[in-house]
């Protein structure tokens, strides 16, 4: 029986992994990655790398790689590209275990983040046991996410007292996720959709490549700020050729 | 200038800290602990033991303890009583620190999960700076939530594939927050709300104690289980005096 940690190693830096992750990192005889086209692609690798030099010794496991399959072009129904996404990876990945993974082995995936929160692994090593790999047995190890961060960073409580939180997509923001809550986290968005929502009696505390040395912050009411924000993006944009930012909107009490 | 830590410690044992947190730990002059009574008033204050015992060298830093102050009795408007609540904590917590933490030496505040999500003290130190000690700096650090550990116990994601989650209370689920939501995680229950709402489509996914030598994990349609884990949480309650749980509820999708 082989097994497969599923490692979050929270937004980047090696100082927000948890002695859990360190502790799993360090009995890995196998380390599979993926490599991801597009934004974030040598942030990603080079945040992998610093990892596993800060917390393994070298020489102690493998690694194993593939390109990440790539999606089929946006435009077409997101779930079912999504779906056809997610089949490709799992063929992928359970290849890649059954390829180099021996028996009793440990393999593990680093996950950006916390494996539980907009990543696809849990439901691929699912699929790898129902369709695959029956005996392979997998851990998941929380990870701090970017909205702990972001909050950390702007010293604002995720909740207002006794309310509720909600964590959205940009996609679905403009779809009016938002409305109602009095706090939001909005992810995966990278084209300023906060530009284009209702906003009056929002509050935003946004971030860009949090945890890194080109970390960014910006906080105020949404319609004051909101312009700022933009030129950071396509500014940052430009500079870096990506931007993984997110942000928390809060709703200013009525009189308050 | 003086400075507080904020450390989230996670969701109980040492091995959930960070290596940010555990940085910060070992800087610290003094730990400020606001003793708590009612639910988990041990656990906690054994978690935090371990914690210290773990990290920081003895003799290294001072503990500087109080009584936290009560609330005034359920029944009374909510946010009433947490305001005076807050109040009386912003005071009591500012007078430790003016008459413990001597100019330039660092203090520290360990929270149970995150100090973002449903944690009194970022709005508490912000006030304290207002009202009391505008010389104070104070930074936050994230911890794993226990939504994350159970999520990991669980392997089941947070969140449905470009879905929304949401984060809520049992007593806002019982006023219907939960409607329309594929995922949300509910927390501060501890009376089996669950038992009461409609949720012939949800799923639960349900822990307590997590973390910890006594956690129980029941995961099922909530129709069909929901039955047994009101039982468990009236026994585990009689067993061990408290109770502290959470659950993800996911909806089923139709025809699925």
């Amino acid at each position: 029986m082989s097994m497969i940690y599923l490692i979050g190693m929270g937004p980047g830096g090696p100082e927000y992994l948890t002695m859990q992750a360190i502790a799993a990192l360090r009995k890995l005889d196998v380390v599979f990655i993926l490599e991801k086209d597009g934004r974030g692609k040598e942030a990603l690798s080079e945040a992998r790398r610093q990892i596993l030099d800060t917390y393994c010794e070298p020489g102690t496991f493998r690694i194993v790689t593939a390109p990440s399959p790539g999606r089929r072009p946006a435009g077409e129904d997101y779930l079912d590209v999504v779906a056809d996404w997610h089949q490709r990876k799992t063929a992928l990945i359970a290849g890649m275990i059954r390829d180099s993974l021996r028996h009793g082995e440990i393999g593990g995936i680093l996950v950006w983040g916390d494996p539980a929160l907009y990543d696809s692994n849990i439901a691929i090593l699912h699929r790898i046991r129902r369709e695959h790999l029956p005996a392979l047995r997998f851990e998941v190890i929380p990870g701090i996410t970017s909205a702990q961060l972001l909050t950390a960073r702007h010293q604002v409580p995720l909740n207002e007292i006794g309310e509720d939180v909600l964590i959205t997509t940009a996609r679905r923001m403009q779809a009016g996720s938002v409305d109602g809550h009095s706090s939001a986290v909005v992810m995966l968005d990278s084209n300023a959709a906060f530009e284009r929502i209702d906003g009056d009696d929002l509050d935003i505390h946004w971030g860009a490549y949090l945890g890194t040395e080109n970390e960014v912050l910006v906080s105020g009411p949404l319609r004051e700020v909101r312009g700022r924000i933009a030129e950071l993006v396509a500014e940052q944009k430009q500079r870096h050729g990506w931007i993984l930012d997110i942000y928390l909107l809060k709703r200013r009490r009525a009189g308050g």
